[in-house]
């Protein structure tokens, strides 16, 4: 099943993306009849607690980034406020210097846990959506914290759906594009943690919300994108996730946050 | 006015701490008597949709873990589910060798902002409170990234009440004592980037939601807590913070979070 998360009619929910529209899935809301799409508004597919994110998970990308090859998992946060949906424009900051998009495999926790084995992670999660964990590298390297260059807003696009049924995610394809130009083109059999590994090592760190985001890492090829670009996250089985790129308007205190 | 958050016949509101009990702030519940103090439970003081900590915010602390002084502001984010309130315990997991208590002041944002100037931060903040940023400092050396140095369960504690009425930040004790003796005796005088400073880069990068809690960095004087040790951060004019230091149970894969 693929899983969006809508609003219709004052209501937010999560429902089941069909050909001719979107079932409720919140059977409370008495709305048995598909919506057509053109009749909602498609929403960012989760609204996390908070966003957990693999850091080099991938040898070869490691490498390029100048970051040592880990022997056990890592992790940092990325900011909630960051999250967009597909479609919706990664906004540049000003005077940043360069911005990458990563293209990245994300899950979704469906279940409350901490403390799982790997083997326990699949009955956990929700389903697998694309993410993009965009960041500002040149303020990567001068900051040495990541709150800055990973937590602008918009800096986490993820979508556009969630995907329910992989069966697993051994061997599957991540792909970004940037104006149609293959940049990334890894396979996430290459990572040094599996997804499973991963989760479970958080784990047994914080407890693990329903709605948590977790980021499995970006495979080489990481660059730069600018206003104007359009970027694409592409995960066999999954999904495709497509955003523009446009500059951030000036800084302005009454700026309306996007709906999340 | 101190600010409480309580639980209390099943509904969780906000209160204000009287000498007879707390007055209940959410008009909509009808609770114009005090409730006394036996008949509620206090909760942490606020459920943040996201936390920032400044890094390296006091010269001699960044000296004293070996981190370069930042010429601007630099931040990480804390696990939401790392939150705990005054009394209860910071549990120490097993096999991660030093953890540290690290006190703080606090804020909590008021109200939704972004790219809002140093003048305009307190107009946007609720109020302020005490706060410990627990790190495991043997992990913070070995994995670089912060996610999991900062974010065991229970590694936030925060409270005891939001304090709303501190007419500046300029020069507060901050003060952190281990079984009654004083290892940090620092000053808010003696930070890098003042509080409003800190709030208003953040919100150059991410927008503040109501809630969001602020840690504004710790002064020097960091040191070690095992199990046994009772931690207690005192803030002037703020308020005092304790905790007892516990040992993790093992991993539990049924345990309960604590009500946040």
């Amino acid at each position: 099943m693929r899983v969006v998360r809508v609003q219709y009619k004052g209501s937010v929910f999560f429902g089941a993306l069909q050909d001719d529209g979107v079932v409720c899935l919140n059977h409370q809301l008495g709305l048995k009849d598909p919506i057509p799409l053109a009749d909602l508004a498609i929403l960012p597919v989760v609204a996390p607690s908070k966003i957990i994110c693999a850091g080099m998970n991938y040898r070869d990308h490691a490498a390029e980034i100048g970051f040592p090859v880990p022997d056990e998992p890592v992790f940092f946060l990325k900011a909630p406020t960051a999250v967009i949906g597909s479609g919706q424009p990664i906004l540049v900051p000003q005077g940043v210097g360069r911005v990458d998009y990563e293209g990245e495999l994300a899950l979704v926790v469906g279940r409350q846990c901490r403390n799982i084995s790997p083997d326990a992670v699949p009955a956990h999660v929700f389903g697998y959506t694309c993410a993009n964990d965009v960041t500002a590298r040149d303020l990567q390297r001068r900051d040495g914290l990541f709150g800055r260059c990973k937590g602008y807003d918009t800096f986490c696009p993820v979508g556009p759906w969630i995907e329910t049924d992989l069966p697993d995610t051994a061997n599957l394809a991540v792909r970004t594009l940037v104006n149609g130009e293959v940049r990334q083109q890894g396979n996430t059999a290459d990572m040094l943690f599996t997804p499973n590994e991963m989760v479970s090592a958080i784990s047994r760190v914080m407890t693990l919300l329903p709605g948590d985001l977790i980021l499995t890492g970006t495979p080489v090829g990481v660059g730069p994108i600018v206003p104007g670009d359009e970027v694409r996250v592409e995960i066999e089985k999954v999904g495709l996730l497509i955003n523009p790129v446009l500059a951030a308007p000036d800084a302005d205190e009454h700026a309306e946050v996007p709906l999340q």
